[in-house]
């Protein structure tokens, strides 16, 4: 008999089960219509600068919410408008509540995949919460349109680019990086329009077409720095020769971390390790569309 | 003897002395300490896909306010956190209070720097305030950097390039317009310090250096395709081979004009003539540093 897992169904119960280190692999397909969050974590010196790269790069690093004060794990202070401070993760532990964290020394990394940052966490750290494309992705399904690598069981290939980023402060000569989903050149407008509203999770792609490959500067297509080759179907190899299938291109949340190991920060800075994201108790219904601040 | 003339002194001087054509011409200088403002003003179908064009490129598109309703040209929603309504522009007339506007019909130009835009105002019209760098420039000067166009009474050199926006809805294919001022390369980090909080009116440069000019994919640096041709303090050419004299360049506000214009919108689409500005109630010292939404 094949044991029943009780997957986490909510922000509240995967937060836990990471911190109770039940549940230690990806968030990917838990806790459906939930946010996912990349994290990012930092000494407070470099807080004023890396918000302002978010603010500035909103596509790439949309950015949900920040710790309430310097040194602060457990409080956080909302970025998404209308959301209040206390709604976005009740009773968070930023240290703990993620399945698996990295840890950087001098932009150096120390540790991988370790089970939680509470001995690195110091009072003068500033945890950074980051919109995650996995929400978008349930629309696309949900809308006839699953991306390819969900059904192969693989994961979402992703791309360094040459796009500059909008610099802000000591992050400087940073780039885009895109994940890439494979649709038909006739899906394309409704794959725009399916993802447009998630504002808060990348929105709508910054390029598609084969053209785009170059544009952005991507290498080589078959190998992506993160996630796995993309396939056809059939398990081969993609060919630009089938002129249907173009690869589609959208912001990805893997690029403030890029920025700030580019920057190589002096100190000790800490992230989730990739796909291990920090569900949120926002619903992704809550955050489509741009609200008006005011 | 030399006539005084009274030269508006505030956000609501600039517009009355606009609206009763006694001012007509440029605004640059005028009004110091209030935000200015470029205007594009669309029918209501694409004023969606233009507000998120503006939101997923802050940099270039700083969205300060819209109509507060379809039609309404004399009431603002505020996009400044933290800024009231009421509190852009008092009793503006959007139809009126520039100094002059332009007319295109079906991405035709058919008026030139006319008085008013009351006649081709309809009910189906939205109206967008987007910030403008005239601020920025009087912080660089009062922090003894004053750009040299504004020295030698030119205007400043803009360019297209081929550094591609994030698309949104109908706007595709669009890149950035940047502005550019020539520092020694010893001052470009204090440059960068003093525009850096002014977030609301295009922040810090995007780019510098002459690698900077290729990597943009500027043609040719002594023809701008707006404004004044940049000069030496001597009046000659700038040269390359003067590598202790550097161009800086800046997002810019005539950006989502030529995304506008480059959509191709079918209909009668308004705006300000260039540098004939909408001056406003808010001062620079309101929209200082992001601020937090909620």
């Amino acid at each position: 008999m094949v044991p029943i897992i009780n997957l986490p169904a909510t922000g509240a119960e995967a937060r836990i089960a990471a911190r109770n280190n039940t549940y230690t692999t990806s968030t990917s397909g838990i806790a459906n219509t939930f946010l996912q969050a990349n994290l990012i974590v930092l000494p407070s010196r470099f807080a004023s600068d890396f918000r302002l790269l978010c603010l500035r790069n909103p596509v790439p690093c949309p950015l949900l919410a920040e710790s309430a004060r310097v040194g602060c794990f457990d409080e956080l202070k909302s970025w998404l408008p209308g959301i209040e401070d206390s709604r976005i993760a009740a009773g968070i532990d930023i240290r703990r509540d993620a399945p698996r964290y990295m840890v950087y020394e001098d932009g150096e990394l120390k540790k991988f995949q370790c089970a939680d940052i509470v001995e690195e966490w110091s009072e003068d750290h500033v945890a950074f919460l980051i919109g995650c494309s996995y929400s978008f992705e349930n629309a696309l399904t949900a809308a006839g349109l699953p991306p390819r690598h969900a059904v192969m069981g693989r994961n979402v290939p992703m791309y360094r680019t040459r796009l500059p980023l909008c610099p802000a402060g000591i992050f400087t000569g940073a780039t885009y990086v895109v994940s890439m989903r494979m649709y038909k050149r006739s899906e394309v407008e409704t794959v725009r329009d399916v993802t447009r509203p998630y504002v808060a999770t990348h929105g709508e792609p910054i390029a598609w077409g084969w053209e785009a490959v170059k544009e952005l500067g991507i290498e080589d297509i078959h190998v992506p720095e993160w996630g796995d080759a993309p396939l056809t179907l059939e398990g081969k190899h993609l060919s630009e020769e089938d002129k249907d299938m173009v690869p589609v291109f959208w912001g990805c949340g893997v690029t403030p971390q890029e920025a700030v190991m580019k920057a190589k920060l002096p100190g000790v800075v800490l992230g989730h390790a990739p796909g291990h994201m920090i569900v949120v108790d926002v619903r992704e219904w809550e955050v489509l569309e741009e609200k008006n601040p005011n």
